[in-house]
């Protein structure tokens, strides 16, 4: 047995092992889990899946303290982060539940025959079993249970999650609480699986039964698993969520009505989990205005590191801001202070002026995952543009004064431009925390996404799992409960 | 200037040159129009485009005569079949236009702040300009004017059609109407655009300002284009329509009540447009039923041969029947009529068992796209299944006794397993005739398409060509219109 063939997590706050070792699942499992999923499919489309969805939530809200411990050892996000995260991970199964009690996510479209167009009657079905990759940034949220697991079950989609290596005990405990709700609900359990190790992972989404492909992760393993999906005999989607900068403007008017506000704001958000959020806001645009700048140095300068999520994300971090500093121009505008631990780093912020960012805006709009930023300051006069930031982000943040003129009407000029690069526009606010709602999309152009009409948190997270079916001139008697006629019959 | 830089046009009943032949698009021309299309996303996505497209469908009208006869010459379709081809074709402008007024293609999602949660505003917004590549079997419902182009400009997002070489007179003719159109109605006329030839195309999916493709087509080609698609850098979806044999399922009361209306039904819908239709019925169940064989037979004698598209297209028919007639077991049923000229095939209709067809089903269930059909007779007492016709339809079709308790249950056992497999389930009917409806779905598992949640026919199709951005907490006087409270405020 090799390396890989065993998965160790460890604790970020000593860099030891945590917990024992874990066995990578054999191919021969994987593709065992992929039949009982498959044929758990009818059973589970009859199912009451929001009963099942709500009987999860209520699992793990029970286990809510053993959950963020085991998390916390793994991760060292922090107990109190981690038990909100479990909150927020089980009111998204119950959003998914109410989605299925609304039943709007059938999109059903009801035409009767008229002249020579028959009678036509559409409505969404599930996909068929699905592998989710989970991330390793939110342990619960993005995990075994989090939202892609959450809307493909309610879609009817069997899921099977292939666990991430920083936190193996969380992904399995979920797993198990998972699976013994729908047991006890009397739902068909083998709809739910989990997966361990690299191998297994590449052996789910070349499976012949996989039919389609949820990813939270790098922009470069999500491009590798994208073109796996493609090459397939039997290509399937691949809805990846990967990298992305989110570019914040700091118009004038806001920069000296309120620096300190926007000044701790970003301190905060750019710090918030070690920086290791997908909406981390990593490069800002702020007008050369001393107030700002040297408000941003104070309330960066406070912040203090934390431990990374593995040994491996804080070396690529060091490694790719030793790139970033030697970019010309770039200068360190202040730290926080160090982290404890081998895995912390030590909070940073770079400044740089606009022009010198137009020059390598290549080499400085790359993504770096952790409490790193980048500010590009403007003449003032000038107003900002995105040119340079990239093509594809999951948000896009303008701070801006609503009472002044020059301010609006820089913004008014932005949102074409930032519509057509951000799935997402945040205004006077800050990227990170992403609310868990109906309206909500986390998604973005390539990069961000490789799917960007889709979002992978918010109630239309469903569409991803569903595919229409349409009967036309169907007898009553065989049409599907939800696009018969409301007296139960058809005309 | 070599062959491949012209684009000759042939009439498909004599086999010679019809019209002078069309220089090919340069690569630079294709950059050129590509940066006028994308010049033109904003004015576009500001006009009325729902006049837009109505004046469209009016100029289109105009000219049904002569374009009618144009593509008469160079498909051999027939003036009705064409005359009413246009018809459908502005019925198409005319139901996108009605799309855009009635304005739930935005798919607006308004949420106010509530407690923690911001204020979510979310609207869908066009992709950009996209590239559409026509049909040969319809020259103008899935060409220049097609479902497409209808569906992508009423998005907001420029067309560049890359013409099908086998009616370019057509689709010159067609591509002018409708930028004069434009122009009359003041519309940027840059947001249509037509390119000719196999390496213009090449070059505009490969176009960075390109953001998707749609495709009706081959298999094989369509693969090729998906695959350019993904390995862009910046990837792009590929809405491709490839291949379909469209099952079709007797059973064996409707086999009883009916052998004459299902063989005459049968033998119209194969042989239809010389069975050039993606929804051909390819393959067709049968009972072990002498008086519905014997009428097949009969019918099938009635019908008449009718020129293909293309020298290349009745070539790869003929080739394609020869591996297919020589296949253990299949043996002919029934001809019709050699068909006059030198591109037009016999109708044939072969036969197999059903144990045959399920030894042979890999080679059985290669789509030929033709008259020519292929009937599975299944054995008294036994019901049909779809195992072996291969996992992507874009239809399929049950004929049975509504009556027939045993026809009833055969079809609730087969639905299950027909939605898995087909975008379109038709009851006691035939696949080919597709409804432009708001309930049509025109789609299905690949290699039925390439976006198995998305349809090429209806008034869903707008959303393969539009992808959301979600406002957060955005002053009123900057949300976009739709996004506002109806009192014009927000709040």
């Amino acid at each position: 047995m090799s390396d890989l063939d065993l998965i160790q997590g460890y604790d970020p706050r000593t860099g030891e092992p945590a917990g024992a070792p874990i066995p990578a699942t054999p191919s021969g499992d994987v593709d065992r889990i992929v039949a009982a999923a498959q044929a758990a499919v009818p059973a589970w489309q009859a199912f009451d899946r929001a009963a099942a969805l709500d009987a999860v939530a209520t699992a793990l809200d029970g286990h809510v303290d053993e959950l963020a411990a085991l998390a916390d050892r793994e991760t060292a996000l922090g107990v109190p982060r981690l038990t909100g995260e479990v909150a927020r991970t089980t009111g998204q199964l119950r959003l998914f539940a109410g989605v299925l009690r609304d039943g709007t996510y059938q999109d059903t479209i009801v035409e009767h025959a008229q002249g020579p167009t028959p009678d036509l009657r559409r409505v969404n079905r599930p996909l068929g079993p699905v592998a989710v990759f989970a991330a390793s940034n939110f342990p619960f949220a993005f995990s075994v249970a989090g939202g892609d697991t959450a809307s493909a079950l309610a879609a009817g989609c069997p899921v099977i999650v292939k666990a991430h290596e920083a936190h193996p005990h969380t992904s399995l405990r979920t797993a198990e609480l998972i699976r013994e709700a729908l047991t006890t609900i009397g739902a068909p359990d083998d709809v739910f699986d989990l997966v361990f190790g690299f191998a297994a992972g590449l052996h789910l989404v070349q499976h012949p039964a996989i039919t389609a492909v949820g990813f939270t992760g790098s922009t470069r393993g999500g491009l590798a698993l994208a073109k796996l999906c493609a090459d397939r005999p039997t290509p399937i989607p691949f809805y990846g969520e990967l990298g992305s900068v989110n570019p914040v403007f700091v118009l004038p008017g806001a920069a000296s009505a309120r620096p300190e506000a926007i000044a701790s704001g970003y301190a905060g958000s750019l710090t918030l989990g070690s920086g290791q959020f997908c909406t981390n806001p990593g490069i800002m645009f702020v007008p050369e205005d001393e107030g700002l700048l040297d408000a941003i140095a104070e309330a960066v300068s406070g912040t203090v590191g934390a431990p990374m999520l593995a040994e491996r994300i804080h070396s690529g971090l060091v490694a790719g801001l030793e790139e970033f500093a030697a970019v010309p121009g770039v200068r360190l505008l202040a730290e926080g202070k160090p982290g404890e631990g081998p895995w912390a780093p030590t909070p940073a912020v770079y400044a740089v002026s606009a022009e010198d960012f137009h020059t390598n805006a290549e080499r400085l709009r790359e993504e770096h995952f952790g409490p790193v930023g980048l500010v590009v300051t403007y003449q003032a006069g000038q107003r900002p543009t995105p040119a340079g930031v990239g093509e594809g982000h999951l948000t896009s943040t303008i701070h801006l004064d609503a009472d002044n003129e020059m301010d609006v009407a820089a913004a008014r000029e932005l949102l074409p431009q930032l519509e057509r690069i951000a799935g997402r526009i945040v205004f006077n606010g800050w990227p990170t925390g992403v609310a868990v709602t109906h309206a909500q999309h986390h998604g973005g152009p390539f990069p961000a996404t490789t799917a960007p009409a889709h979002t992978s948190v918010g109630a239309t997270a469903i569409r991803r799992w569903l595919i229409p079916v349409v009967y036309q001139d169907a007898p009553a008697a065989l049409l599907p409960v939800p696009l018969r006629d409301s007296d139960g019959k058809k005309e």
